[in-house]
């Protein structure tokens, strides 16, 4: 079986509801594509956001289109210790009693209320990649990368949906923990 | 066989040689101490250094005294990418072909043509400590984290000195990804 996972690193990045797209850009905005992300359909947005939490702020955040029905917040554990927040490990739209902040673009600002998070760590295939793997939908896998800085990422929680692609998504504390810069490659491994 | 390590994040810090000290604070200057770290006579000092790669700079980065034989600066990834040098990932002293930069203090400033790096994951023991681990020096070993983060780190160092006490050395990224604050637990795994 080839156990290869392709790996992709996960900057800090925003999805926005329509709602509070609008609040943030105007009546009936629509977010500009700045290019494809690897998942079909999703891409990064030529916009961008800041969050502040009480006196902290990170800029030029990038929002991915296209809106979802909940607005989330997606950061690392640096950026979590940056501004003071215990940042919850969550699994995507799982919001509850996570921490808010206030997004500040261009044209408005918004304080939401939760949706603050560390992307609890995943892999993403379709169900014909989950099947040859031995996946089923919201399983927990292990997977290793090598060299130097050889990590064995566990708890990786399986996502399957047919609009897919087989990779798997760390953040960047993740991606530098295992020395690795935007893309790597990870090998399923059993656990015993 | 009690197969816990336990665990310290380590952020950034440098270790100064008495050379590089006198030019930053002045002719036989002496590191104030601030507290005692856990392994014996290493000590937090109350000074700290900034350090600029071109225009860009990290402030209030903490001095380990005592002084060793060269100086050393050892950050994450994330501070690497922040200083937009490629930092590799060595053990301690290996200096040959790191990036140097420029250190400041509230005294002076001195330019290190090398000594920037990341460094390489490592426990600290004793021989005793050793013995009981069926440990040697320089072995590489993997040890694991539990919770939602958990990972397992390989190539993990093992440096054996009567001055050591069991303790595995973390950077601020590796720390961040297993969801670890300041202190945490590991556990020796073998891997098959």
């Amino acid at each position: 079986m080839d156990r290869r996972i392709p790996i992709e690193v996960s900057a800090r990045h925003v999805h926005l509801s329509q709602n509070d797209l609008e609040v943030l850009f105007g009546k009936g905005y629509k977010l500009k594509k700045l290019r494809n992300l690897v998942q079909p359909k999703e891409f990064a947005a030529k916009e961008t956001l800041d969050i502040q939490v009480s006196s902290r702020k990170i800029s030029n955040i990038r929002i991915i289109g296209p809106v979802r029905e909940k607005t989330q917040v997606e950061l690392s554990h640096t950026d979590g210790v940056f501004l003071r927040i215990d940042l919850p490990v969550r699994e995507s739209e799982d919001l509850k009693e996570t921490p808010g902040a206030i997004l500040i673009s261009r044209k408005g600002r918004i304080k939401i209320k939760k949706g603050v998070i560390n992307a609890w760590r995943h892999i993403h295939c379709s169900p014909k990649e989950a099947k040859k793997l031995g996946f089923k939908n919201g399983m927990s896998v292990s997977v290793k990368t090598k060299g130097t800085c050889s990590i064995t990422f566990h708890n990786v929680k399986v996502q399957v949906d047919k609009n897919y692609r087989l990779y798997m998504h760390l953040d960047t504390d993740e991606g530098n923990a295992a020395c690795m810069v935007k893309k790597g490659q990870g090998y399923l491994v059993t656990i015993v």
